[in-house]
């Protein structure tokens, strides 16, 4: 089943009109209580579908992406009698668009679901290419599957109440797509400042989206060309599983780019990745972004971490995502520990 | 994917065999505390594979097909540094090679996984097909996915300890295979008697499963003729689900014969099934597995359970697979309140 990508300004009559083209029986609507709050009143107003369907509420945040609350949304798909022809529409960021896609790719071993995405970072990266899943014992994203959604609306309209943070975490993602499709649209990132430059954001979403739509394509179930989306993770999830362990939480698209500075670094030393970009990227993550400080001492946490990703072929080896230049990735680099200090030692210099 | 299936009188030996044929990182043996008693010791003795794999073992038992000893499954994956290369070997019944092909495909979002089963019933069903699982909120098999294990390896020498009743139910699926095949295959599993016949049993287990693997392999996620393999299944999973609610639990290949007659005589009532062949199934089955015994103020226990098969297209509708004669199926056939309460009448009689 391909994933239909839909960009509007109108995603109540997007959505309306999607899902009357469908077979099923019956719409139910998985959100969160602040999208409940901030953007289902609203959204009811253009959409039939969200004003008449039955609502499951989760608690916000990613805490609550837990065992738990999937199976409350279980429970209450089967309280609401949903069968396997019943649709979901996932309304909310990433967290309502990982849990309640894999709760609807599990309920009766597999509902459609339609994902509408109301944070800049779901809209570029979770709502899109049908990774699902949960946090268990302790590591994110531990427990899902891969499963696409028939159709993921992506409409700026949502984006007006996001927090500054909220916007750069997402346009993080963006970045890296960026600097995975080549040097006119890192080029074009980099020239904006999506805080201010709004008019000019809402194209660069569509080019975003798109990077990833096309990788997905060809590689669904992440055994190949998939691992270039992981570009920046290795480093970047690390850093967002200390900062979460440490108590200074930083937002996955922070993360992402911190660790984006030191996957560059790796980069260089091993395939010459340009410096004059690695310098220009590292101006713009500490303008917009600050510093993830850290000292050697976090060395080993860090390391740990990267054993334990689940793109790791074991926990033997950790595995990168490099570039030779934008738009050439190289998957499965395996980086020494020695190399890894190396990269956090210039990182911190770099990031000064 | 498409699942191996493996047939041999050694298991330990194939199994070692199509495993050191994979490119992976450590295996894990899941199975539950009988198999791990009254099968592993021996196996291990045929198998390094068996002997040297950290073990997974769950409590015995349908009642322990749950999210909490889901739970626990991923919970040891994670403590056992699996990774998602690692391959999960599922050795017992039908719990276990759905609980285990469940976590397995859920676990860092899929791993892969070999089905061994131990049981006739999960030989000729379970195993193969890839649907796996968890009872929840009361109901069988509510929440899973389909995901076929990369090989069923397929022995008999487990079958020795099985009871009359083991063999008995995994005989049920037989017969429903049979009628699917065409005339040649039932008139077979109707002369034999698979409690003393059996040398001529293994022969039919081999055709057995072959009928279901290429049923799946046409349509694995049961949006067309999958459905021909819910033949027998919407009488007999309510006659299941039913004998467990009243207390007198009826094994799943015997409630499956039982829906069998039901539904043969809707399949007669509708599109001319032969009713010589309908008297010959009646009177294997009252002959082998006796009566599910009920009476008319059961009809509607009964009916509620049908509304709520996963394979209903709404709760509205009761959808049944009928035979115009063997080999000839007719999936999606809805059936009004009125046609179910004749055939149980019918049934009643006939049975008697």
């Amino acid at each position: 089943m391909n994933e239909k990508l839909i960009f509007t300004d109108n995603a109540g009559a997007e959505l309306d009109s999607f899902i009357s083209g469908l077979t099923y029986a019956g719409t139910i609507v998985i959100t969160d209580t602040n999208v409940e709050a901030s953007v289902l009143p609203k959204f009811a107003e253009t959409s039939d579908v969200v004003k008449n369907s039955p609502k499951i509420v989760i608690p916000v945040g990613d805490d609550n992406k837990t065992i738990d609350t999937l199976a409350s949304v279980w429970k209450k798909l089967s309280d609401m009698e949903a069968v396997r022809k019943t649709i979901v529409v996932n309304i909310g960021g990433g967290v309502v668009t990982d849990l309640g896609g894999f709760a609807a790719a599990t309920y009766m071993r597999g509902m459609r679901c339609v994902n509408v995405p109301t944070t800049l970072l779901a809209a570029v990266d979770a709502s899109v290419g049908g990774k699902t899943g949960i946090n268990f014992n302790g590591l994110k994203n531990q427990v899902g599957v891969f499963s696409e959604p028939v159709a993921t609306i992506i409409s700026t309209e949502f984006f007006n109440t996001l927090s500054d943070e909220e916007i750069l975490s997402g346009y993080g993602e963006m970045l890296k797509h960026g600097l995975l499709e080549g040097d006119a649209a890192i080029d074009r990132l980099l020239s904006l400042n999506p805080l201010t430059d709004t008019a000019q954001l809402l194209g660069t979403i569509r080019d975003s989206v798109e990077v990833k739509a096309r990788v997905v394509a060809e590689d669904l179930r992440e055994s190949g060309t998939r691992k270039l989306l992981n570009l920046g993770h290795t480093f970047g999830h690390a850093f967002e599983s200390f900062s979460y362990e440490r108590g200074t939480p930083a937002a996955h698209g922070y993360a992402v780019v911190w660790g984006l500075v030191c996957e560059l670094v790796l980069s260089h030393m091993r395939h010459g990745f340009p410096s004059a970009l690695l310098y220009r990227i590292r101006d713009y993550v500490r303008e917009h972004y600050g510093t993830f400080a850290i000292t050697c001492n976090d060395y080993p946490a860090l390391i740990h971490a990267m054993r334990h990703d689940k793109k790791n072929a074991s926990s033997d080896s950790i595995n990168c995502t490099l570039l030779q230049k934008p738009g050439l990735g190289l998957t499965d680099e395996v980086v020494s520990e020695d190399e890894i200090k190396s990269a956090l030692d210039i990182y911190r210099d770099l990031m000064l």
